[in-house]
């Protein structure tokens, strides 16, 4: 959704930060844990799961002035679910913690939340298994989603090789597209197209990817990130853990985004997959079989972690940081 | 932490808002995870796991003139293990959300709080696996517990019984004593006694009772608690969801507290244990022999879910609820 506000460059952004915080935690911390989009924790007495925590924060992440409670609560247990699709897995189970502003109304608000939360759990199979309840200062969703890998390994960010094609599972760019177009109308006052309504449902219901990540971890993925704060910033992330560079020739873009929505929007989560060439036709069969979307090359893995290209040319790291520090 | 504000009394508290968002969530959600202090989850593949989330808000829950970034860090993941704690359960390990105001400092904020998570980490052997760092409107920190039973059952609110002994880990109002010394120091300037000392220290670095926690289940506990809200208002809870009522004929007040904090204060994380009378003697020798400062009686539980009694007197619900509505 855009890159940090200007005048806050001099901020550390949050790689950088969660850098320091590691160091912080010394060796308590699961090397991956702060890495990847969710950690993997054995379970004692056989198996394992994989848990991430994600956060949503009105006026940060959300604007309440173009989504309903309701969306909020979708948006913020998708976006928790979406860093399960992200590592392959299939969810279990999610909490929700919830902090609502101490004033008149909240009663409404939470229930609102609680209703798009409910929405989001049963449209991507995952039960609320428990929550927290509490005043704050601004509408918080805190989810944490647990998920299994059914036996198998979970797909990193970092396992990109040089000669794996990169595959993405959608256009992208609808998400950001939608909050511009709410925004317009929020300002303007024009009346609603039926391009504006489907934008403004990638903004305000966005999906996670499972199927798609469950597929590409059976085919054999390397390595895979999802599209949370931008195509270019969380392709970036990838080829960072990997020590990997790229070369990309085409980008899809929803229908109604701009190329620079595509590559810097974020929120859109679609899956970006690093795949050996000769698991690519199976790859892509698999996804036909399962009914999915044809997923679509857009370039490919180079050894060289300084080549970071799209069509030649370098490509920024475009995309959402929040500005902390 | 004292009784919701005046003013707030037409609002609906916690544990009626809980009821509503059950209501909300419908069938998605597992019925015991918004009523016990952790759920329960079964991992694909063997095992499960004991899961909690908690939230803790600077104002609401804890006041930033009176505790360090360090302090609320430390707060809040053990008031998250804590709920491990009160299922019987270890811990496997956490996920730590982290929302700071967009404000110049909040690197400082941050790492200051990751340094008390780091410490509570250390303390309570939870290893910290995965987080999430958020620009927010107020600080809040929400962590996500995970914890196992060795393949044992979970002791849960409900399940005491009519005769089953009440135990509690410890003296009690500590916590809220160190609160009240800190306000009354910031405010007076006054000098600090080796008292006020050890009551701050209860405040800002509470220890969840996990080994007291583990022993209780292990010994065949029915039914348990921590106190985070209060032991007036816990012991209810644990009482409504058993179907039952109590007789208490003493409370044990933590010293330089008084009985009115050492039933309404909340935060001390000591643990109330119901158990049948013929497996006291047994608890107690378990609790002698892993060196755990011996539990103390404080009543009964009576069959009459009506009688609710402290020395022959109604307890009220005294303690901290959030005024949410």
């Amino acid at each position: 959704m855009g890159s940090p506000k200007p005048g806050h460059v001099r901020r550390l952004v949050e790689d950088e930060m969660l850098e320091r915080i590691r160091r912080t935690l010394g060796g308590g911390i699961e090397p991956h844990g702060l890495r990847d989009d969710a950690a993997v924790v054995g379970v004692p007495g056989g198996g394992s799961l994989v848990v991430s925590i994600d956060s949503v924060v009105a006026g940060i992440h959300v604007d309440l002035t173009l989504c309903s409670p309701a969306d909020v609560g979708w948006k913020a247990l998708m976006g928790a679910v979406s860093d399960l699709a992200a590592m392959g897995a299939r969810p279990v189970g999610a909490l929700v913690a919830l902090c609502v502003p101490a004033a008149t109304g909240e009663g409404e608000l939470t229930l609102g939340v609680m209703e798009g939360v409910a929405e989001a759990s049963r449209q991507s199979g995952c039960a609320v298994v428990g929550g927290d309840l509490s005043a704050g200062g601004v509408l918080t969703v805190v989810v944490t989603v647990m998920g299994t890998l059914d036996g198998g390994r979970a797909v990193e960010r970092a396992g990109a090789l040089a000669g794996d094609a990169v595959f993405i599972t959608g256009p992208c760019g609808g998400s950001a597209a939608g909050l511009r177009v709410l925004r317009e109308r929020h300002e303007t006052g024009r009346d609603e197209t039926g391009q504006d309504r489907s934008l403004a449902a990638a903004y305000r219901r966005p999906e996670a990817r499972l199927a798609e990540g469950e597929v590409a971890r059976l085919a054999g993925a390397h390595a895979m990130i999802d599209i949370s704060d931008g195509l270019a910033l969380d392709l970036h992330r990838l080829a960072d853990a990997s020590g990997v560079g790229f070369a990309l020739d085409t980008i899809p873009v929803a229908e109604g985004a701009t190329l620079e929505e595509a590559l810097g929007g974020g929120e859109d989560y679609e899956l970006i997959v690093a795949i050996a060439p000769r698991e690519v036709d199976d790859y892509v069969m698999r996804c036909t079989s399962a009914g999915l979307r044809p997923p679509l090359q857009i370039g490919v893995i180079r050894a060289d972690t300084g080549s970071r290209y799209l069509g030649g040319e370098d490509l920024g790291r475009l995309g959402w940081q929040h500005a902390v520090g």
